[in-house]
């Protein structure tokens, strides 16, 4: 018999059509396959009131022309419950918590992407958080023309678009520079990396990340 | 002719059962009668997100043991959308507004109330208002026996209890005690009414506060 595992909390972030959902179905199987219990989750939402606020912030027609100010505080509200109600105790249950997108997202998009104060941004971070922090980040990182490509190709696939995706380029790059700066500043926590090639050659890579620190 | 007078931010504030409902309805008559235009709102709600998360922190059953930092969260996603699409625009136009609730209410509930950090609580507050404070804000006092007969009488009449409603003495002392403390902070910015009286007396304390300031 192995001694237990310590639990980790991985988030996945990137930019739309990084492949953030496939990578985290095809992780999270190969950690189950190696014996561990998984909670996969995605942001916002996971919780009964967090999908209640994933509505109203992506597809609720009232939404639209939101202040950021109110964007902040119901990402920020979401999250909170999420880290109380599911990412605590299941951390302490022994399981592992992979998640869709963590609070990088909303320094990226609603720091810089909104242009809203980064302290105001961390401040309220820190509310919803409190010491709960991902072990570690996995960025997925794609050229913005690898990315539209995907995202014309997912278009004709009838996926719904849902109100982030109608924002303007301008925008998203201000959400990858907003990125950008996460990776410089946070080196330990958050690394990248490279999504723009085939499904297993990602899922490869990502698996190495863990394997490098003895986690698997 | 007169001039125009300087649109007014004014809020209500108070334990349950302190009649800001009715002062609000008999104050606007009375500003109304005197020619000007006004704007009665309540909080959370107000707008058609601010509705909708009304909805989640007062009746939703999946409210029930929502985390204190969700609520404070959700509560001022509520506020910053009020505050930029209907109290700014508002005071811009020269009208009124008169608020039943306001920030007093997160620092008494949420703050002493849940008893969150005061820092985090003023920071989520500055996020969700800026710059835009009521001019004055009428705190109705009224004693907890007297509020006590007046939420028993209410029950009698059909009123639909809330989520608030069903919190036990221990948390309205120290709602009480919040807005003690905020009366002794901002004497200029908040004055006590005294409560207890008849809704005709009630109103002529709020009127002497206005008329005391020559804004009326």
């Amino acid at each position: 018999m192995n001694a237990p595992r310590t639990a980790r909390f991985l988030s996945f972030e990137g930019g739309e059509a990084a492949g953030k959902s496939t990578q985290i179905r095809l992780l999270s199987e190969r950690l189950r396959s190696t014996g561990l219990d998984v909670v996969e989750l995605r942001e916002p939402g996971g919780t009964p009131i967090g999908e209640k606020i994933r509505h109203l912030l992506k597809h609720d027609p009232d939404g639209h022309g939101m202040s950021p100010e109110s964007e902040l505080l119901l990402m920020n509200a979401s999250r909170a419950e999420l880290v109380r109600k599911v990412i605590r105790p299941a951390l302490e249950a022994g399981r592992w918590v992979v998640s869709d997108r963590f609070f990088d997202s909303t320094t990226a998009y609603q720091g810089h992407g909104r242009g809203l104060d980064p302290l105001q941004v961390r401040a309220v971070i820190d509310i919803a958080v409190g010491p709960t922090r991902p072990d570690l980040t996995l960025y997925l990182d794609v050229d913005p023309a690898t990315a539209r490509q995907r995202l014309a190709r997912r278009r004709g696939d009838q996926a719904v678009p849902d109100r982030f995706d109608e924002e303007k380029d301008a925008f998203f790059s201000r959400v990858r520079a907003g990125f950008e700066s996460i990776l410089a500043t946070e080196p330990e926590r958050i690394v990248r990396v490279d999504a723009g090639g085939d499904v297993a050659t990602v899922a490869d890579a990502v698996w190495r990340q863990l394997a490098s620190r003895s986690w698997v």
